[in-house]
């Protein structure tokens, strides 16, 4: 018997119809014959409505209450659930963070899971029962106080009931049929991946790729977790996110050398420009820009000219971050000894990924010749062990993307399927 | 220091802008200089809305279920308060009914409280904060789960924590000044009392005034708590509702005849005509009746008629449970010998209720004295300690309240204010 940990977000359970599809997917998985464990988001814009209330009674919502109150979210989904299951004639047990014994550490709205006890989870398990639990929440045991994950809750939820249950497979539903070659929104020949190697996913979701967010993915990795990313709208199999050093001797499998194109266009570009060329001042610019927590992305240093002795700093970071870095950098203009501050937000990036980029020569060769030939100009460009990302004009993403992709041989035969909803 | 518990139910904490005055309210009530603990219920419809949705995925939703989805409502309006009260400037903390200490016995959906364990409240009132406990609910040690306490849950949650804690008060806010001579929309005249006994307040609530459940009437009893029931809409004072035999020595206030007149057009009226009159007959009824859980009321039973050697026996019950009974009655027809069944849901019930009643002469002939006066008939009669209680027509009913309550010199110099809202 397998244990199966599956994860439904908010819009797969947003009214009582979803909430009796996802029951009777549930109840079809306890059939074949696996134990089955359920994490769950609130339903539909349920936290959005708690958290307009929260605004509406306080300008600045105390955290420890805003997390009680948004901790009530999963609660009526979970129930709800459970209920529609046993209806159905399955034993099905609900329980919150704090009873799934899914402990955290203090930091009320963006806790961190520090332990994981699933005592009653065990429990209910071996009594049978289908165990549905509230994504998104725990308990910190110091202040014996409820808490709240933050973005990528409830995917992080269902990763960690995964790994500290053991389970076979942790099957993540969304409203897409896994993880693409690149957005099917943009690229119209992108090809669901079979199997993506949890670096790969890692890098595909820190370059922009939304069906799963990078702190599950993180979390997955390191616990070796297996996941399966697939459509709660239909039986199709989905995209395996696995780690290759994990698989069995001589199981290995041949590896594609791109596993995707991912894109971007939530960042914008900062230029400090005129910084005096001498050790130090590059340190000095990130640690103002970190004080902000901005999370720089892509760093560019010009070369220096030599008859002024300034050159450019050029970085980028997600747009919600910008007015508070230009501010700080602002205040800091004497102390640092820049010239001006420019501030670009229609700029795009584009990030190839892939797995055997490691061992693959002339990949970066290929990419440029592609966009060169597409007639896209490069402003920057990063690179990690197996990833290649630039930044264009915001306007030029698409035509790279669908030029990339077919440069690396990646187009399917068939334009990909988008669906109307989208992913939480 | 006083500590005074205060309870707010959902009419009073429906949409932000009440929350937000009951914040003010409490806040006014520490700034007087004492401790503060709330119970609150959860807001508005909210309630009915999650039974709605329950309903909707499950016939008969799985009672441990429905619990845990009942359960969030209150979490939602405690911290929505407890943000308020925070925004206000002032300390606030809140606390589910299992981090209450609330422990209940394992019967969902309508628990009964075993234990209070306020260690955690104590400790937030020893911190300064002003404390916030959600109404209506609590926890099964055994089980681990949530419960909910059913009817009138909130304010018995209010009082089972003024008992806990030995607070000097629980004010419970509701939408009426107070406890009123009878109800007000009914008898124009009514009166609002300043003080009432716990036993008074007991009858009058099992007679039909809604302003207080039962069950918190007997548990304030029970425990030795005063009971304050107070308009949330203005500052005045309500009704007191004490122990006499709690008040020190020397304290003690001269009572009244009569308390009240409380009316209940809730009960329906069955008749089991021609009943062999034989020992042991009524028993058998009333056996198969309570077998129905139906809550049984006034019984009557007729003189037998010699000649047939049968009688009759009528008894009222909530009219909820009118088709269960007869139903259960019916089909017992050939094992009592009973010749048949007669159902009338038109029936009033008036009752005369006052502490003094035990040793006053008189009451119950200058009761039947104003009736004869307004020319109502008298079906059924029924009377405990301190209570009268006369069955009537139903359309006689108002007409019948404001004969008594005139004729026993209830009536107030003024027409008593009716608000629009309604209790919960």
């Amino acid at each position: 018997m397998s244990l199966i940990v599956q994860k439904f977000g908010g819009s797969s359970v947003a009214d009582a119809e979803s909430i009796k599809r996802v029951a009777k997917r549930i109840v079809e998985t306890r059939k074949a014959g696996n134990d089955v464990v359920v994490a769950v988001s609130a339903m539909g814009d349920t936290t959005d409505e708690l958290l307009d209330l929260a605004s509406e009674v306080s300008p600045i919502p105390a955290p420890r209450e805003l997390d009680m109150l948004l901790s009530a979210g999963e609660r009526i989904s979970m129930a709800l659930l459970a209920m529609a299951i046993k209806s159905m004639g399955h034993e099905a047990r609900s329980f919150t963070g704090s009873q799934a014994g899914m402990i955290t550490d203090a930091q009320h709205g963006a806790a961190r899971i520090v332990d994981v006890t699933p005592v009653r989870l065990r429990e209910a398990l071996d009594d049978g029962a289908i165990v549905i639990v509230a994504g998104f929440q725990g308990f910190n045991r110091d202040t014996r106080d409820i808490t709240t994950l933050g973005r990528g809750g409830s995917d992080t939820t269902a990763v960690a009931l995964a790994a500290a249950l053991d389970a076979d497979v942790c099957e993540i539903y969304t409203d897409v049929d896994g993880v693409f070659t690149s957005d099917p929104r943009v690229v119209k020949k992108a090809r669901k991946l079979d199997r993506v190697t949890s670096e790969e996913m890692l890098e595909l979701a820190a370059s922009g790729a939304k069906v799963l967010h990078i702190r599950a993915v993180e979390y997955a990795r390191r616990h070796g977790v297996t996941l399966h990313v697939r459509s709660s709208f239909n039986n199709s199999e989905g995209t395996i996110v696995y780690d290759p050093s994990r698989l069995p001797e001589g199981a290995a499998v041949e590896e594609s050398v791109i596993a995707g194109v991912a894109i971007d266009l939530s960042e914008a570009k900062i230029t400090v420009v005129g910084v005096p060329d001498k050790p130090g001042v590059a340190a000095k610019i990130f640690k103002i820009v970190a004080g902000t927590n901005a999370n720089v992305d892509v760093i560019v240093q010009n070369v220096s000219a030599a008859a002024t002795g300034r050159t450019d700093i050029s970085f980028t970071l997600p747009k919600a971050d910008g007015e508070r870095a230009l501010t700080a950098l602002a205040t800091a203009q004497e102390a640092i000894g820049f010239e001006s501050l420019q501030y670009d937000d229609q700029i795009g990036k584009l990030s190839l990924v892939g797995n055997a980029m490691r061992s693959a020569t002339g990949v970066s060769a290929r990419l440029f010749e592609a966009l060169y030939e597409a007639g896209i100009n490069i402003e920057m460009i990063s690179t990690s062990e197996i990833r290649i990302s630039v930044v264009t004009r915001a306007d030029s993403v698409q035509a790279a993307a669908q030029a990339v992709h077919t440069a690396f041989e990646l187009d399917g035969d068939e334009d990909a399927i988008v669906h109307a909803g989208t992913g939480r």
